[in-house]
């Protein structure tokens, strides 16, 4: 997607080969109109794919995913994350390790809000290790949903993630995959 | 808001006294149509109001944010919730007692995204208590920013939160003001 491309050359700061800075119209700051453009490209790429349910893992997932389940008309569901394990028969959890903040946590969903034969299209804001989104899409399959497509706004696919997913069978839309980082140098595929 | 009373009639649970379950369209299943047409009422209420950002706390608070950011043209800024304290010159944070959680947290602000002068809408899903309005108005107000008012999309008016915010002289726009629960039971100002 060339405007966000452009987005990430002009805003984002690649401080060394792996931390890629967006906070400036992603995480901390939010550029809503771009999200909208996302929520866009993604209400196109998965028109006629019968997608049922829009789900996001919070919190920078969020407004991407809200912008795209507004463009499809579709439910917006958020994961939450949760320190702790919580036994509730109304409640699915798995755990996540999070390489950004070096700990774990429960991936945590209420499954009254996803039917079996729910078709399911997870957006999240980045891919780099993809365990956040297998764990995800784990959980979703518990809840007896099929995973349609996971739509991931910016993927390093120098890291593992990408491959990970689709060697599981998942298809993957990637925004801007970015194959190299080097301070100040951002390069996409 | 009467399109808002009416969701939270058809789709609210009042557990008992305090606790009101609105998981089914704003914090856990999100509903995007409704939260646009609150983004678009709030955005009429601050028409001519000079706002020049829009500020929320994760996470409950994105989605109904991000409309109304959409709806002014304007960036949306994201309160971060962290558990430890960050010592760094580029972060400012104040504690804040969360009473659903009985914990405190450190709600984080990077105040290069609010210049001095910036005029900000705050909005936020509920207002109980006040702690996290009135944590994240003196954060704002620390980074050289105004506030020009704070949209709650639930009050519960019953709580000290409203009295503690209109007391400071902050302008309040509540969208559904719960003055009483019970069991099966909501009623509004």
């Amino acid at each position: 997607m060339e405007l966000l491309k452009q987005k990430i050359l002009e805003c984002g700061r690649a401080l060394d080969e792996h931390v890629l800075l967006v906070d400036s119209f992603l995480n901390n700051q939010v550029d809503v109109k771009l999200m909208q453009e996302i929520g866009r490209e993604f209400a196109g790429r998965y028109a006629g794919a019968g997608v049922t349910r829009v789900v996001t893992i919070e919190s920078s997932g969020i407004a991407p995913a809200a912008m795209t389940a507004l463009e499809m008309d579709l439910p917006l569901v958020i994961l939450k994350k949760s320190k702790s394990s919580i036994l509730k028969d109304d409640i699915l959890q798995t755990e996540v390790f999070s390489f950004t903040k070096n700990a774990p946590y429960q991936l945590t969903l209420k499954p009254q809000f996803i039917q079996p034969g729910d078709r399911v299209l997870l957006i999240d804001d980045f891919l780099a290790n993809g365990e956040a989104a297998l764990g995800a899409s784990s959980l979703l399959e518990r809840a007896g949903a099929q995973v349609a497509g996971i739509g991931i706004v910016i993927a390093k696919t120098f890291q593992p993630g990408l491959k990970k997913l689709t060697e599981a069978g998942y298809r993957v839309d990637v925004l801007a995959p970015v194959k190299r980082m080097a301070a100040g140098v951002i390069e996409f595929d």
